[in-house]
Order: C-alpha cells, then sequence, then structure tokens
C-alpha cells in the first residue's frame, strides 16, 4: 500500500496552518460577530449573562493515542467544555482551542483534531472563535474555552441546594469508566501478543462513552420546556461521588444516595461482571460519564419521574457533612472522593 | 542553608490545590457575577460586547526556566493575553488560567506560577473566574483564556486600515527580543563555565522586557480620553514585520515603514551592537514587544504627535500588496513575515 504524503508543520508555518484548520468552520451564532482572525474574538451580548469554563486534555493523562483516534480526542476536548457549559444551565456558544503539538505531529493529525472539533461544533451549534497554535517539546496538549449564554438570573449553581430536593442524574453512569477498564486490558493483551484484533462488537456502548462522550444539550432543553428549574447543578466528569460531595459541601447540607436507584447501563454490568469490579463502584467513582447531577424541589417529583433520561437517586438532607449512600441490603456508606487527582491519575 | 520541605501536588490532591492557589485572588470587576469553583464562571453584560482572547505557553518553546522565574511565567501569560484584548480596544475583565505541569513541580511552584498571576490580575484590574490543573508527563504549559468588554461598535479590528493613514508604534520594539539574546549567551556560558555570575547591571531594561512584559492600557486609555479612535489595531507579538503584514493583507492596503522612525531603546543598541545584530532586525522581526500597532486618519496628526509613548512610523497607501521599508538611505525593501513559526521556534 503507498503511504500518503504527510504535511510537516513547519513546511507550512504557524499562519497557513491556522488558516487551513479553521476554513471549514462557519459561525451560525448572531452573538459571534467577529471570530477566528483578529487578537480576540468579539461577542454581542443583550441582556443575557455570559458563562465560560476552561478545560486541558493532556496525552498520557486524559487520552491515550494508543486507542484514541485524534478526532474522537478533537470531539471529546469540546463536549467535556460545553458539558459545563449546560451544568449551568446555559446555552455553548463559542469556543477557543489551543494546541500544542510536537513535531511527530503532521498537518493531517492536526487536521484530524480539527475535523473532530468541527464535529462537535455542528452537533452542539458552537463557534469556534480564537485559539492558539503551539509546539512543544513532546506530548500533545490541548485547552479549549467554552462560553455560553443564559438569560439574568437563569443560571444555576452548585451550592444552592435546598434540604429535600430530590437528587436526579441523567442518563447512565460508570460506563466511561469501564469502556476505558477494556481498552486498557486490550492495550496490554496486544502489548504481549501484537496483532491480535481486540473484538469489541459487544461493548461498543462503553467505548463510545469514553472515546466520544456527548453533553446533555436535551437534559438542558428539556428542563427549559417543562419549566423545571433545578436549584443545583453539577457535570459529572469526576464520578457521582466526587460531584455530589461538591454539591453537598458548598450547599451546606447532606444527603442520602440509593444504591438500587444508580442507573447503570447493561454493558457496564457485563464488563464489571468480566473484570470484577462492582458496578457500583463504576458508577460511584467512574467518572468522565459527562451526565447533569442536578436537585429540584420534592414538589417538581410527579413532573421529572416522567422522563426516561432522568433518575432520581436520592435526596438532599440538612444534616450538614453527611452525605450516605444507602446500599441494597440498606447499610449506610458515608461517600468519599475518589475524584481525579492531579497528579495521581486513575488512568 | 536548611532546605525547606515542599509540599508534593499529589499530598494536597486537586481540589485542595485549586482551593489554595485561588485563595489570594479576590474580583474586582461588577461584571464577574462568579468566579472560580463552579463548572462555569458567569459574566454580566449590558450594552457591551465581550472579546475573547487565548495563548499557550509552552516550556522549552516560548519560555526557559533556566533563566526566568516561575512568578515572572505566570505574569507573563496573563500579559500576553490581555494585550490582545487591548489591542481590539476592549478592556479586559476576566482570566482563565488552565496549567499542566510535571510531578517535578511541587506545590510551592505551582504557588510562585500564581502569585505571579495574582500580580497580573491586580495590574489590570483583571478577576481570575476559571481554570483547570493538570499533570502532564513531562513539561510545564500553560493556557490563558482572557475576556474583556468594549462599548458596541467600538471594537477595532486590524482589516480597517485605509489609504493615507498614519501607522503608529507605541513604546518601542526589539528589547525583548535582544533581552532574549542576553539571558541565551549568559547561559551558553553558564553552561560551560558552572559559577560564573552574569552581570546585568547595563541591561535591565531589556531583560525586564523579555522576562516581565507590560501590556499597554495606558495607550488604550490614553486614545479614550483624547477621543482618537484608529482605524485599525494589533499587538506586536510576533515582530512589527508580521503584525503590519496581518494589517495590511487582511485590509488589502499596502504600506511605507520609515527605518528611521523605528523607535528603538538605547539598550537594545547597546546590546545589538555588542551581538552584531542589526537594531532594524531587532525592532522589524524580534517580537514579543507587546506594544500597539495601530492606524488613525491622517487629519488626526496634530493630536497623536504630542504623544512621547507613541511614535509615528509610515504610513498605509492603497497599493495593496506592496509593504515597504523605506531604510535610511533611501531604499525601499519589501517587508516579510518573520515571525513564529509553529514548529521552527526563532527561540
Amino acid at each position: 500500500m503507498k503511504k500518503q504524503k504527510l504535511t510537516e508543520l513547519s513546511e507550512l508555518g504557524e499562519f497557513k496552518v491556522i488558516e487551513n484548520l479553521t476554513k471549514g468552520f462557519s459561525t451560525v451564532n448572531k452573538s459571534t460577530i467577529k471570530g477566528v482572525g483578529d487578537d480576540a474574538a468579539v461577542i454581542d451580548s443583550a441582556d443575557k449573562q455570559t458563562v465560560i469554563t476552561t478545560d486541558l486534555l493532556v496525552e498520557g493523562i486524559h487520552f491515550d493515542l494508543t486507542y484514541s483516534s485524534l478526532k474522537y480526542i478533537g470531539y471529546k476536548s469540546v463536549v467535556v467544555n460545553i458539558s459545563d457549559v449546560y451544568a449551568m444551565n446555559a446555552i455553548p456558544k463559542q469556543i477557543t482551542v489551543s494546541i500544542a503539538v510536537s513535531n511527530r505531529f503532521s498537518f493531517e493529525a492536526l487536521n484530524e483534531i480539527y475535523a473532530g472539533i468541527n464535529q462537535a461544533c455542528k452537533a452542539y451549534g458552537v463557534d469556534l472563535v480564537g485559539g492558539d497554535t503551539s509546539s512543544s517539546k513532546i506530548g500533545f496538549f490541548i485547552s479549549v474555552t467554552a462560553i455560553g449564554e443564559v438569560d439574568k438570573g437563569k443560571a444555576v449553581y452548585r451550592n444552592t441546594a435546598q434540604t429535600n430536593d430530590l437528587i436526579c442524574v441523567s442518563g447512565d453512569l460508570g460506563a466511561a469508566y469501564m469502556g476505558l477498564q477494556l481498552l486498557e486490558r486490550e492495550k496490554l493483551v496486544f502489548e504481549s501478543v501484537p496483532g491480535v484484533q481486540p473484538d469489541f462488537s459487544n461493548y461498543k456502548y462503553i467505548l463510545q462513552r469514553q472515546m466520544r462522550p456527548d453533553a446533555r444539550k436535551d437534559v438542558i432543553e428539556l428542563l427549559a420546556e417543562k419549566n423545571l428549574m433545578p436549584t443545583s447543578m453539577i457535570d459529572i466528569s469526576d464520578g457521582l461521588s466526587s460531584e455530589i460531595l461538591h454539591v453537598c459541601n458548598s450547599s451546606q447540607k447532606g444527603c442520602e444516595i440509593h444504591e438500587n436507584k444508580l442507573p447503570i447501563h447493561e454493558q457496564t454490568k457485563q464488563m464489571s461482571d468480566e473484570l470484577g469490579i462492582e458496578p457500583t463502584i463504576a458508577a460511584m467513582n467512574g467518572g468522565e460519564d459527562y451526565e447533569l447531577l442536578f436537585t429540584i424541589p420534592l414538589s417538581d417529583y410527579e413532573k421529572i419521574k416522567e422522563f426516561k433520561q432522568i433518575s432520581i437517586i436520592g435526596n438532599i438532607t440538612d444534616k450538614k457533612g453527611k452525605m450516605d449512600l444507602i446500599t441494597e441490603n440498606g447499610v449506610r456508606v458515608p461517600i468519599t472522593a475518589q475524584g481525579w487527582n492531579t497528579l495521581e491519575n486513575k488512568k
């Protein structure tokens, strides 16, 4: 097979690289007055509030090029950011992207990353409005900042949960983590027996949750449509345990989470079984679910229980600092944070 | 001398690290509704436009820890960003900061970086409103996004220069570049003869311009105060040549720059002399000046010539694509871009 000639980044130079990478992006938001191509982007705003968030993805820490594609990494880097915007009850409108790559990356490789970024931009209706491209001595870093808007007074914070509120979570938990475990296992197999092609056909869902997660745009739209205003909200990036502790601690409340209410996908359970991991551990501490965790007043119970994409998993209590998981056999277990740790990454 | 016990980042964990690093930051802008501590920051806006820009600084590419302090790097990472906001004729209000460090960095080291960031926040009246901290396998990366505001219709772009406009530049050019050359030379000396202490006393200005540059807040304020509205503007990060080409190409104009009008500091000339580099080369192609390059209508000549911090260095012509430097002996030399190049960094 003839190998395609790849373009070295230095052949093109920075400005040409940026011009090429961004030319497939169009802007869709009226608020985007000036996008890529000046010192800064210009964003219009009327009676709205601007929401802004940023995340950094690092090769070897947040992704592994052995089993993730560059396109997926581009897509995911956008999703993890706009998930934070949705978690404020806001609508993402613009992103900026900064990338540092070593010279082992070709222009075509960068282009793949941007194809993934563009796919996410289109899926969520956000405009790429700026960025920076740099070389690195080693390793690949991608930093995304997302800007969103929300009507005045409609932003939902994490520190405003109220006693007796219902604790709700969208989708299911633990799948991205089990997808990662599967990939890690197959990587080890591949390293010891090169050439073996892993069979992933039974595990498409958990792999997709790990490699190409989506943000819950639909849930934010549903809540707005049904006039449901969460009292507090956060997205699940570090695992349910870590996030519910954030909500309770910052709201100065306690909580009870019921193990038997945790939404767990069939494939997550299967994989847990294969690897001898408790599905509850995956759901509580796995992370990277990018689901929304939110609290709503008890009086909204009738409304919320109708939605199949939302599970009620517990309730907020006035017992500050007492955050418990109630197991299937009725035992109370204190919830502890098992989230990301700066230098002791769980991956 | 007793060595201070340093705190490993893993001892503290991500959340404690962030809490500690950000606790010395206070917010000063009324528009900062919600800062650090939720999924995203919330920024208020009335009849203004929001300006947003981002820059990535990479160890070994944009800075060298052999001769720059962590505090200066923190300071500079903010300045290079808000310089872009000023270049839009906007006022920076908020920043987010993402940092990736390897485990050779202690908490105290990160704290130094944040001390520099805080210093810049205070100097320019901007609020730190979010960020991300991650580990890296190797190397140190810092990505800053700055958000600013500008009255509707007052943003100044780079593609709107008009024929016969005067080309103006603030401060002086080439000093940061010569500061870098000096540091590189002394590093080589130090590597061959360890223990030799370099004498930098005659070169404080050019070193400061390299290690701890400032953005031209004062110039933007002055222009507003004097009711001077540039027709186009850009900040000088990649060197005057590169920036004037951006302005002319995007405005579809040409220009004439007069070599004898280029503002060059005495120390820049001295250092150029010592190292056998043409001061004009340093001024045109050096970069990292973070001065403002802007154009104003000829009719504002009387107003602009009064300001000692602004030099008129040439004029815009209708000769699209013809960008010339007119040397001291009257020779026309076409200006070519010598700015940053993604993977062939001039450093």
